[in-house]
């Protein structure tokens, strides 16, 4: 059963609290613009759907000012992460919607924007539905499927992208395991990934990300799926850190590498992997864990990088799952075909 | 400056305790043998050659029983971990010993294990010495090494292996900059390895396991060295659970993927790496990371698996660097002369 991950209520964004799972399901209600772009910045929701997702309510709360404070409310929330197109993508639907109400008044211009971000989640609910049934096909009848990260109903408005593939595989009857990364440093595999599988009644195990590639070796993986922050024109993907050494040892073992995103994660504008600019995040994310409770393990003094994705190649890359099908290399064509196809989104 | 690992003081096993790195210094004193066995098994001491060195004065503290008290203990040390083959080497040094002792009462007896406790650690020391001689050559005046684990002088009874070579560099006036996996589930490259090279002045940088793939895409990685916990006759590589993905992700870049062991490490009995078993830990080390104030992240009854090493196969492994040179493939031939060279070892 999905869970609501962002949600309009009473006139504030309800976000659940990503940070604070699985020990606790906790909502924080955003009645500002600026507390969604704290909530998206600290990663209490996190996902590039769901951020793009939580940007659309984020952006009705400002429709109580005029154009210019708006316009600093999409810069604002624009400026929160980079690596995610979805982001991007959403406010410029906003912006699009706030343009098309012109001069309306308070209550008309938030409803209209209201009405956009209503539809953005919609269609996020549709994608994930329209992934699963996309994807089923491409998983064994038996199968252990290693992810990484949380391409989750978390990561989503819906049932996820990754993990929509996985859930409609075993609603088919498939015998599907899962063998999620515990992805450090913010441990998304662990603490969501194993929390969302558990809910659904499919086996998973965690690991260590370091662990997964020698349990490639030893041919126990049928299949991977990832998420997706942006996919380039060319089929180049950026994901959470991590995604591009398994993506290298699927391929020296000749196991598919799928990833699963939405239309809205395709990047047309983004010519290749080199273009997509990389998050680097606070080093306390990997000396202290992501819990305030860790104590500093490093060394104090001792540097530390802490990129938040890598780019993994077109060439690693065995199909992309979106909500419009199934495409393969070359992408440059088969996505270009799947953002131009006319059809509805999620149809 | 080395830091002593393991030591016989007073007539006890003196054991620096690494699972309370960095934050804290300080030793235990074991007094029997089973408390030898307890620390290595609890990972105080840990690193193939150390644990070597802790087995061998571990058996000193059984010369006080019969023939067979020496024999359980010498069974129960060899129980404690079964991937480095230096613990069954060492224990097997130390049955000859008691052997070639015969009759001899405990005073006389001790004192002759003790000699061949002592002559393990001596060589481990000129090991690490001979090591950094012959791999310091192997760095380029100007480099960023990447390592994973610690196989350091906490690894060793000396300078350690491969930051025995990185240190070497240093010496020599190289530019080396480390970039050190933290290597979950314990974190030693985060606690101990970034310990050891801050102490050396060694410029140093703490990254997630999954991070370095990215980084070695960027171009910014000369070379990877690592130690191990058994090679294997073929020259496939046991080494902690992280260097595969490594060794598959730098051979797509061309990056030289080097290893650091003692001939002691060598395991000519072992054809190849299929047949080196493999320890699977406690799942806690995942769940709960290295340290008892942390609280569990992953849900409650999701299943961890947390195997402890993997295999790196010998076509991903540039040179092997001895106490006796240089290896280099076709490693059925030159781990065969490594191991039957008759130079004294560290000469």
């Amino acid at each position: 059963m999905a869970i609501d991950t962002v949600v309009w209520s009473n006139g504030r964004v309800r976000i659940l609290d990503q940070t604070r799972l699985p020990g606790e399901v906790s909502y924080r209600d955003c009645s500002d613009w600026s507390e969604v772009a704290d909530a998206i910045r600290a990663m209490q929701v996190r996902g590039a759907p769901a951020i793009g997702v939580a940007a659309a309510f984020g952006l009705c709360l400002a429709a109580g000012g005029d154009e210019s404070a708006f316009d600093a409310a999409a810069h604002g929330l624009a400026a929160t992460r980079p690596t995610a197109v979805n982001l991007f993508w959403a406010i410029e639907r906003m912006r699009r919607a706030r343009r098309e109400a012109g001069a309306a008044g308070f209550p008309d211009l938030q409803g209209a924007l209201l009405a956009t971000a209503q539809a953005i989640l919609a269609e996020d609910r549709a994608m994930g539905e329209a992934i699963g049934r996309h994807g089923a096909p491409l998983v064994p009848a038996r199968a252990t499927v290693l992810t990484h990260c949380n391409a989750g109903c978390l990561a989503t408005g819906g049932t996820g992208t990754a993990l929509a593939v996985v859930l409609a595989a075993h609603r088919a009857g498939k015998e599907v395991r899962v063998l999620a990364d515990e992805t450090r440093p913010l441990l998304q595999g662990a603490r969501l990934t194993a929390w969302e599988l558990q809910r659904e009644g499919v086996p998973v195990e965690v690991v260590c990300d370091g662990a997964a590639g020698g349990i490639m070796a030893r041919g126990e993986v049928q299949l991977v799926i990832v998420g997706a922050d942006r996919v380039a024109a060319n089929g180049d993907v950026a994901n959470k850190v991590g995604t591009y050494p398994l993506a290298v040892v699927a391929k020296r073992h000749g196991i598919p590498f799928y990833v699963a995103a939405p239309v809205s994660t395709l990047d047309p504008a983004t010519p290749d992997g080199g273009a997509i600019p990389i998050e680097e995040r606070d080093p306390r994310e990997v000396t202290h864990g992501p819990s305030a409770a860790f104590a500093a393990l490093t060394p104090e003094g001792v540097g530390v990088r802490n990129p938040a994705f890598d780019i993994t190649p077109h060439d690693l890359v065995t199909a992309i799952v979106t909500d419009r099908g199934v495409s393969r290399p070359p992408y440059a064509d088969s996505l270009r075909e799947a953002v131009a196809d006319g059809k509805p989104r999620g149809a």
